[in-house]
């Protein structure tokens, strides 16, 4: 059985376990408080010396971490990855894009906003993070306009992995109303089998 | 034929050229400054929307973006990328934090050392950018100090994908002598067969 070592209001974590759900693979999940340095422990860095969560315990007892290899882990073989080269390609694509020009401005912008107290001095940061993050939801909503989906036609990790800072964007001063095919696809996604909230 | 779309001082691009050298695959090259404007123009948006370079054009006249889907697209199954599950899993864990935990540092003092005015406002993000990059460099050590390669037992696009920034760091400020074990894999990264210099 495989152990998750995750924040359970982390969309990163919350990517891991959508995908375990959803594949109806049995886990168990350790809560890891990064806000309190639950990830800096020395235990926790002899498991992903990188000290981030999510930390995937595999069944031969090896670690694996970063969110997106970790989904692509689960989904390699089933409905959850595109069974051709370019549509495997195209999914890494868009979580390659979520983890480098979405996630550093949407999650973090939430973070401030939601960990920080308000007179915090990384308020600053939210102007910038502002506009990159706007930036790639007008990315989303333009490939959205003419596709259901992000990669091979159908529902997949790329979905799950833009869905899981996506939907919690307002929490970061982002206003989705603007973006009506990335409000449209979050709904599709809310409505896949099996799906939990994040939590 | 591939096409690819790249300048070429840039790390990201550099590995799309490194793979195709290796794997044996024509290719055309463009060459697009993205220091001067050449990844926002209408022409270049219609190919990739979020104005990055490398793009790769396949040979169905279709793009992908995004340099380490790209490296993934190329290697998938030739000797570039581990043949079992897990291996491909620990190559892209590697190629997630190269894109999330290495470039966003090492890249980025390499690009305001080069590139910008020494008076630039810009300059005053160094010292962030070295104590993550150095955090980085940090966990590269500790894993090289147990094992020649990143992912799989061999040579694969996970350490194209981390070289491509690393053996330049230099320019950015980093002293990779006090890395010897990444030190002595960049050795063993150059002296792969059909290994060709960045530029």
């Amino acid at each position: 059985m495989f152990t998750v070592y995750g924040m359970a209001d982390s969309g990163n974590c919350y990517k891991v376990k959508l995908a375990l759900e959803q594949l109806g693979k049995p886990y168990r999940w350790v809560e890891v408080d990064s806000t309190k340095g639950g990830t800096r422990t020395k235990e926790f860095l002899a498991m992903n010396p990188n000290g981030k969560v999510p930390t995937l315990q595999l069944e031969d007892g090896g670690f694996l971490p970063e969110s997106n290899a970790i989904l692509y882990y689960l989904a390699e073989g089933t409905p959850l990855l595109p069974a051709d080269k370019l549509g495997r390609a195209r999914a890494l694509q868009w979580m390659f894009f979520e983890q480098y020009s979405h996630e550093p401005y949407i999650a973090v912008a939430r973070f401030i906003l939601r960990y920080l107290p308000g007179g915090h001095a990384r308020r600053a940061e939210l102007p910038r993070l502002q506009e990159r993050g706007h930036q790639a939801l007008a990315v989303m909503e333009r490939h959205l306009a003419g596709t259901p989906y992000f990669a091979g036609g159908g529902y997949s990790v790329a979905d799950i992995a833009l869905y899981a800072y996506t939907h919690s964007a307002a929490v970061g001063g982002f206003d989705l109303a603007r973006y009506p095919a990335v409000s449209a696809w979050l709904g599709r996604v809310r409505s896949q089998p099996k799906h939990v909230p994040l939590g």
